[in-house]
């Protein structure tokens, strides 16, 4: 059931089987799997998972290309708590180890917020990365086309900028390298640095090998109408034309609950075994927080097998669920 | 496009970046990215995937719970279709690999067959495996119940089965082991050997100790109607009444067109890197031919692995789609 600020009270009370800390594509499938298998579950869930902001999901196998991210998320949703699961809407402040269990405490609403702690035997994190976007004076700006066709994934979207006139956004020498693999897709691609770094000169080289421009100046707003972006007003005043964007800034790790239990990384994600787990027996990492492939599938998937090694785990621990029930009644 | 007996000409005189061979949920996932990758793509097909014959996909995210099987994979076919992919339904009798390509020769049609032969860079064996069911004399009987409430995949189904009365089929030692962790879902389980196999001491003080029945006795057919299977009837008379039941009978490859290959094997599965490339380097292997577990999702998340890494492969190689098509004009 969906869990309130008036009915979160019996939930405290009980042990679940897992808490699943993100309701994305990761977590929910996570849930419908873990429920499935009569384990008690509860998602944490903040809010606009990253697929939300998708405008159509293009590459996802059963769903029509149309079809937008927040509809896998609703029927995600449906599906879980068609199953008996819980879902809370919080925020989740920390988490500590207790040995047999979990206790995670969080922070329910934004104004008048309560703190509530809740209990798990294993722990799923899959609160995902949320994209960095260019910083502009007026922010509603930005959110009018990212998502729609200003991208922030190139795999998912290469296709979409097919030949296209591309402006690609990034912050850093190392986060513009995605031109490259862009150039597979397009030879139009102009890099917007907006003056936020230098471009080294190896890169300044091949860039220009490949004819692709540079330009440096800030800018001033996307312009384009109904969210299609059709260029950029610099802060010079001057407009470049474009057919579509991609915006490479790097992205914001969802996890910082997970800081003190230094798990093992590569570069700013988890690494995790075949079953998702990280280096720490009962938490398990899924979606883009752990190694691997940024896709809605991809997150899906791993919450199967999340959800399954956790079953694997109980299950051996204790024989049979009507061993488990005995027990608790 | 859809290749035909009267279209396949054309298809046979290019070299197509990739060939999956098997259009189930992993196949046809591998097709859709690879077509949005711009890589030119043929699924040979000959029908009938293991998820073609599940009445309800119970857990896959973003469809509803009694979506049927068949319908994710039209609809996968027509995605995949829409991208331009070309699609055969044929037989493959065999796959040379001639070093920089592999020549794959199939036989089209079961009457008046053709036999050609089409020819790829990089190979993703998607084709699956298929479900040995109990061999009754009366086939039809079996196909009645099969993939209804007679199932054959305890992660999908075992919540079906929750407290249930489940007949478990199986036809060795070892695939009775099945009852163990279908134990956790219910208490009520009898075992079928069929005679098929003798019951070894340790197994039978293991069933006797959680309460299993064990029934030697064949089984002369299913009994039901509407594809709900309520029990058997034996060869001596006998009826057992059951609620649901569980097939746990092994499986078929359908692989022989690799077994020269003498690829890296766990089992009888194929074992892949994280990209779910095999030990050759340009032989990927997705969906339940490798190790792993054997679901929709998981196959699909296989699918968009396997042509991303090719298209790395790819893109490395040659730099540009561009560069590509000026090479081939």
């Amino acid at each position: 059931m969906k869990l309130t600020k008036q009915t979160w009270q019996p939930a405290t009370e009980k042990i679940y089987d897992t808490i699943v800390i993100g309701g994305g594509a990761g977590g929910l499938s996570a849930g419908i799997y873990l429920q499935r298998y009569l384990l008690d579950t509860l998602i944490i869930d903040k809010g606009k998972a990253r697929s939300f902001w998708m405008s159509e999901l293009h590459n996802y196998l059963g769903l029509p290309p149309d079809t937008p991210g927040r509809s896998v998320l609703r029927q995600g949703k449906e599906h879980f708590l068609s199953l008996g699961g819980d879902l809370l809407d919080a925020y989740v402040e920390e988490v500590i180890d207790e040995g047999e269990t979990f206790a995670i405490r969080v922070k329910i609403g934004r104004n008048n917020s309560q703190y509530h702690t809740f209990r798990a035997k294993y722990l799923i994190a899959a609160s995902g990365i949320i994209d960095y976007l260019p910083e502009l004076e007026n922010m509603r700006n930005v959110y009018e086309y990212a998502g729609y066709n200003l991208h922030v994934c190139l795999i998912c979207d290469g296709y979409e900028m097919a030949d296209k006139k591309v402006g690609v956004f990034a912050n850093s020498a190392g986060n513009a390298e995605v031109v490259f693999p862009l150039g597979w897709f397009t030879s139009n691609i102009t890099l917007f640095t907006q003056g936020l770094f230098e471009v080294p000169d190896d890169l300044r080289s091949r860039l220009e090998a490949q004819g692709y421009q540079i330009e440096a100046t800030s800018i001033e707003q996307f312009i384009g109408e109904d969210h299609q972006m059709t260029g950029v007003e610099l802060t010079d005043g001057r407009i470049v034309k474009l057919d579509t964007g991609l915006i490479s800034m790097g992205s914001k790790y969802h996890a910082t609950y997970l800081d003190k239990f230094e798990l093992e990384k590569q570069g700013g994600n988890l690494v995790t075994d075949k079953m998702a787990r990280t280096s720490h027996p009962r938490i398990f990492a899924i979606g883009d927080l752990k190694v691997g492939l940024n896709q809605v599938v991809v997150a899906a998937a791993d919450g199967a097998l999340a959800a399954t090694q956790i079953w694997r785990d109980i299950r051996r621990s204790t024989f049979s669920k009507t061993v488990v029930q005995q027990a608790r009644d």
